[in-house]
């Protein structure tokens, strides 16, 4: 399937009268573009200026799109903007004040002399941080940038636009105060180290983009080191958000999952933690599978059984693939009745139209599962209760309450809709009470 | 002079009839609390609910007027609230999304898959995410927490409340976007690796409440070492602050100040800055002085005359002590005519009262002097312009702006007054782009 990743706004001048937008947007469907939002920008006698977004494969099909409309007669082209970058401009993120200042007492409240009793109270007990600071509400992205989305080791600076998206999402979906730290080096133990080092400056530490298998080890050590919320978004974010999606595919196939196989395909961040997570929900057998054997067998996590992909294939009722290797599944190799997850972005490892034409009963790709259903309530229920980690348990409460959300139609719910973060949070908050993890974080 | 520190909203209760608030704030003035702001709550048809702000020197002098008013017939005390500690409470900034997050379109936009397009522009031209990120606007705020106002090694976590009023008072006064970063290590070489690994986050350093001497070092390395603006603001902000409210004192009293003999006492970071600036400016004869005759050698920076106090005080047009020690300038060593700023907080050298009686000219304490004037103009002019370093010069700009605001009576302007961050800003740019700094910066 191609995909229609880059948005142009076209700013146009068309005449004011019946049938223009129509022969414009005929125009646009001949190029093979998708017009998209549609905003009248002014109104005159003569003319109509609008804004029309259209989503194009890439540069040289909007450069095509581009060159149609100039030889239109009937339109004006006056000038494109790229929508992504617009709005990239000048960040998305802003470190704002709650506090007012327009009085001078204000400034010796929230600034000297004031505040040197709230710093002194702190020193003689630093718990009440987390009642007069922000770090109650305060989560820290940490990368190097090693490991961003499907694009590899693009360095620290370059991930910044997928950390303010993920400050941003922070923000708002659970209103999570989120601050990217970019982390220059490719050391793990230097990663570590500055970690622990500006860690008293956050409540939680939200790991992001960091290689395999680095960030192994990153997150265990930190966790262990640290008393407060650490987690690796690539694994325990998507694994949630993707065993959600199984617990939903399997109620709508009828499969019990707990009885059934599963089958994950990748055992990178994210597919290690999907198969540790579906032995912690119950499953009874989960088999794995890497590039090779000896691969396979160095990364299998504990419990789960190595095999081969045709093994893997021919004998799991939910398969789950996060390869980074599109077409990676063939038609013939999908069983009847298979339940299977292709996620790798941008193409998956079997498009679902194919594996549903080879018989699986339920197919689902990258699309399907989005990451922002889970980290956000996770840390608001962590910090909310102060608990010192996020723990399996907690991660599966969260799966459960996420894929409850879904409308019948959903394998989960839109990440967008706000009652699923608040559900995630007073789950997990609930279950870190009954775990006794309330009230063990420190500052 | 004694110090009305502490602010405590009383909610009360009175008759609703005239002459209860006189004899309210009668008894308050017999117990020697200041009553401040006075606003109603509700009023029924026999009483008044009201809060009253009443300052106080300390939490003894608070529960003497809590005692008074539980005594009093004609008014019920509800309870108290610590203002300060009030407007403390979930702390005082937080992360905010600068971007509209409500449909899927927005999440395609700002996050995957649109974010990857951004990405990968900044991996090709690093200095486009000057443009696409938020680092063109946005300052890391870095302590240890080893010198915090007058309080000393607090550590960094007791700190955090500070260097949030600092981010507060960025985002108001100059619309900064900046951040705390607390680094748990009193070893400057860490202190400096750390920032160093962590600097692509944000678009320039400010260094904040580091112990001397490892502040100058930190300062020195990272300025070397950093390709964006770095400066540490107990040094160069109080310095900025401290030669405009000089420039003015000399105005208000005739003195010429490059032909004058300029005499500073201690030579901590706000000190040393003081003395250099005032050397930069072109005062001819720049007389400094520490605890010891030693201390001084060893502390003088090049082009100051080491002296003991009393030649300094003898000898010196200008006097400005930041030594923390509280009247340590006898009233018999002011020589008449002086220009005295006894800046240490929140006891003065000498009080300001004591030293015109003495003979100054012009005597002014630390509340003459607010660094807060200096510090969000000088970070916004240098990131406007893109400039790699903040130098004298343009911090001798910062000064000569700051001091022509002053309206007649003020020696420095207030730092509420908006006009005059943008004054330091657009002299500061003008400053780089005329040294060739402007776009020197590098992400």
């Amino acid at each position: 399937m191609r995909k229609f990743i880059i948005d142009t706004i076209f700013r146009v001048r068309l005449r004011h009268r019946p049938g223009q937008l129509a022969k414009f947007t005929a125009l646009i469907a001949d190029e093979e573009g998708l017009v998209g939002e549609i905003t009248t920008i002014r109104i005159s006698e003569h003319d109509t200026i609008r804004d029309i977004t259209i989503q194009t494969t890439d540069d040289a099909h909007t450069e095509r799109i581009v060159a149609a409309i100039r030889a239109a007669d009937y339109v004006d082209l006056l000038y494109t903007q790229d929508r992504v970058f617009e709005r990239h401009r000048g960040g998305k993120i802003h470190s704002t004040s709650r506090v007012e200042v327009t009085h001078v007492g204000d400034l010796r409240h929230i600034y000297t002399p004031g505040v040197a009793r709230v710093s002194l109270a702190i020193q003689d007990k630093p718990e009440l941080a987390w009642e007069f600071t922000g770090i109650s509400n305060s989560v820290g992205i940490f990368t190097n940038g090693t490991r961003v989305l499907g694009l590899g080791d693009i360095g620290p600076l370059a991930s910044l636009p997928v950390m303010e998206g993920k400050a941003v999402l922070y923000d708002r979906l659970a209103g999570i105060s989120a601050t990217p730290i970019l982390i220059d080096t490719k050391d793990p133990d230097q990663f570590i180290e500055t970690v622990i080092r500006i860690a008293p400056s956050f409540g939680a530490i939200h790991l992001e983009d960091i290689r395999t298998p680095d960030c192994f080890r990153i997150e265990r050590e930190l966790d262990a080191r640290l008393a407060k919320p650490v987690m690796h978004d690539d694994q325990w974010g998507t694994g949630t958000a993707a065993l959600a999606g199984v617990i939903n595919a399997c109620k709508m196939t009828g499969i019990e999952l707990r009885r059934a196989r599963v089958g994950q395909i990748g055992l990178g961040a994210a597919g290690s933690a999907i198969a540790r997570l579906a032995l912690a929900y119950g499953v009874e057998e989960v088999l794995v599978t890497d590039r090779s054997p000896e691969v396979t067998a160095q990364l299998a996590p504990p419990g789960t059984r190595a095999a081969d992909i045709a093994t893997l294939m021919r004998n799991c009722d939910i398969v789950i693939a996060t390869t980074g290797r599109p077409g990676l599944i063939a038609p013939e190799q999908v069983r009847p009745g298979q339940v299977i997850f292709g996620l790798s972005n941008p193409e998956p490892e079997i498009d679902p139209d194919v594996a549903r034409a080879a018989g699986a009963a339920f197919a689902g790709d990258g699309r399907s599962i989005n990451n922002a259903l889970a980290f956000p309530g996770l840390f608001k229920g962590a910090l909310e209760v102060r608990s010192r980690s996020i723990t399996v348990e907690m991660l599966l409460v969260a799966a459960e309450v996420i894929a409850s959300l879904a409308e019948d139609t959903e394998v989960v719910p839109s990440p967008l809709n706000p009652a699923v973060h608040d559900a995630v949070r007073v789950a997990v908050a609930a279950k870190a009470r009954e775990l006794g993890l309330a009230g063990t974080a420190r500052a």
